[in-house]
């Protein structure tokens, strides 16, 4: 928890100005853009003048949201009473968007990732929150707003994409709570699953299959690596967006404890990392200048992909050799 | 809901019983066996003579769960004062059980499953309930009973299964009140999801990337359709169980409103079909004499299974056919 001000005092703040522009941060997730939605839907009820700023597009499989306050336009408002971050806490997170965010006569941030500093005038930063959406919807009851379908569905969406469906760790009682009451707002919860689950583009899932064909495993079941290549993407018309996700696909199979996925693009491989239980992949991703923690590392090669997929698993091997030891 | 007894009426039997034995369904799952575990460990905690009497293995996936008092002996207990069935209500879902069933003093009914009859000397059955674990939750504190880690941990695997992770239709307001009560009791939230979600045997993993491979999308997107031959099988030295989901990989696709899965066995091939909005499987499952309902429905062929992908590929592009004009 990392706070400056009370929720009660972000209400307050908010409730007496006229104008708010709301950033969610860059690469807009389904927390961050139901953070948004949902605040600014509550505003827009109160006649503020609201607006939701984003820099870059909404990826297709949360384009079905609320997204009517939208807009790219930084001069929608020209000298904001209030800029209010979402979801994030650094300049890096909105590059285009971060003179604007000054512009603001006051700045906020709610978020539920924990920094070393706070961020602008006020800021609530709670890291026990499984989603900044979470906070957000304490905040609309602290301005004892009225929480409609809409503004449920925004809120609901930030949670459950951020919960991985209330399967993350960070799910909580709270958590449940939460959607309990938002359950009560008559959300259209198989609508969600539907477009949330059931809307994998075909690509993706053709390419998984050919990232599942090839895979190997290793150090006796341990450890699985696959890979994405260029030329797979090609032939699939996909990219590397297509194949988000693909390291939880090696990771969740029995027995592995650790999965590794390279993706091949024009000027070096990108090697994404995951540990199940108790495997430390940070010290792989380390032996190659990568970054990260013992359950989420990574690195960047920039050797042929072939050599690349050779140098991790050697490592892995290495790892486990010493494990067994 | 068909009930005739309230849940207080039958907590009442249950606490004057002496011994009670406990009837999962056959091919047991999440909800059977968390339902029976966690009312097997409530009448244990009150010195009962209490023993789930089980029929057949329990699968990989749910072996982890709180199995101490499950048996396949039905003479652990020779005359029992109360036989309970949970999660089914006919005695067609535990056939080689039915006699020591009926050798009960007393018959008793706890189901989410509404059929035609009642089944048992007194029954609850609520169809608006996502989980028999859910009824069990409400059971329990009518007993008035201490909910312990291990009895909540069985509760949530039983609700957690039966609604696909909070995703089904079947997920209401109360579903995510009752979790959280159950987080408050201090569940290893993240070892269940570990041990549900992150254990998928290789050979499964393997096998869909077969089953990918081989899918064709038929009616412009709207259709998705493969298969799961016997040499696929050897091959991976797997069983059509493993292949069980597969149609939920189809479905799930993008823009693919209708998904049918073959499974090819020694004398005949099984087709599973579902729809994930608007369409009807069934009008394409009663083509073949099968049955089920407009979003879930099934057939049997007995012809090759070469054969049996073209005949339904063909329903299938008959209906979308139709739809179009």
């Amino acid at each position: 928890m990392k706070s400056n001000a009370s929720l009660k005092k972000i209400a307050g703040l908010l409730e007496n100005a006229q104008s708010v522009l709301i950033f969610p941060h860059i690469n807009v997730d389904g927390d961050a853009l139901g953070s948004a939605a949902a605040l600014c839907r509550v505003l827009r009820n109160m006649k503020k003048d609201a607006w939701i700023l984003l820099e870059g597009e909404i990826p297709s499989y949360i384009s079905f949201m609320d997204t009517e306050f939208c807009t790219e336009d930084a001069n929608c408002i020209t000298q904001p009473d209030i800029c209010l971050c979402v979801d994030c806490n650094e300049e890096s997170r909105m590059p285009k968007r971060a003179d604007k965010y000054r512009a603001g006569k006051v700045r906020l941030c709610i978020d539920h990732h924990v920094t070393e500093d706070g961020f602008g005038d006020y800021y609530y930063i709670d890291g026990d929150e499984a989603a900044t959406a979470q906070i957000i919807y304490k905040l609309i009851l602290e301005m004892d707003a009225d929480i409609d379908k809409t503004i449920a569905e925004s809120i609901y969406i930030g949670i459950s994409t951020d919960t991985g469906g209330f399967q993350y760790s960070n799910t909580s009682a709270k958590t449940h709570v939460i959607a309990s009451k938002l359950f009560e707002k008559g959300i259209d919860h198989t609508g969600i699953m539907v477009r949330l689950h059931q809307t994998v583009p075909l690509k993706t899932v053709r390419l998984q299959a050919e990232i599942l064909e090839r895979m190997e495993v290793l150090a006796d079941g341990r450890a699985a690596i696959s890979y994405v290549s260029k030329e797979m993407l090609q032939e699939l018309s996909a990219s590397l967006d297509d194949a988000e996700g693909s390291v939880d696909l090696l990771r969740n199979i029995e027995g592995v404890e650790m999965a590794a996925f390279l993706k091949e693009s024009d000027d070096s491989v990108r090697v994404s990392m995951r540990a199940k239980s108790f495997s430390d992949v940070y010290q792989i991703a380390a032996k190659f200048g990568g970054g990260g923690h013992a359950k989420a590392a990574g690195c960047t090669l920039r050797i042929p992909l072939k050599e690349a997929v050779e140098a991790v698993k050697q490592e892995i091997m290495a790892y486990w050799e010493k494990q067994g030891k």
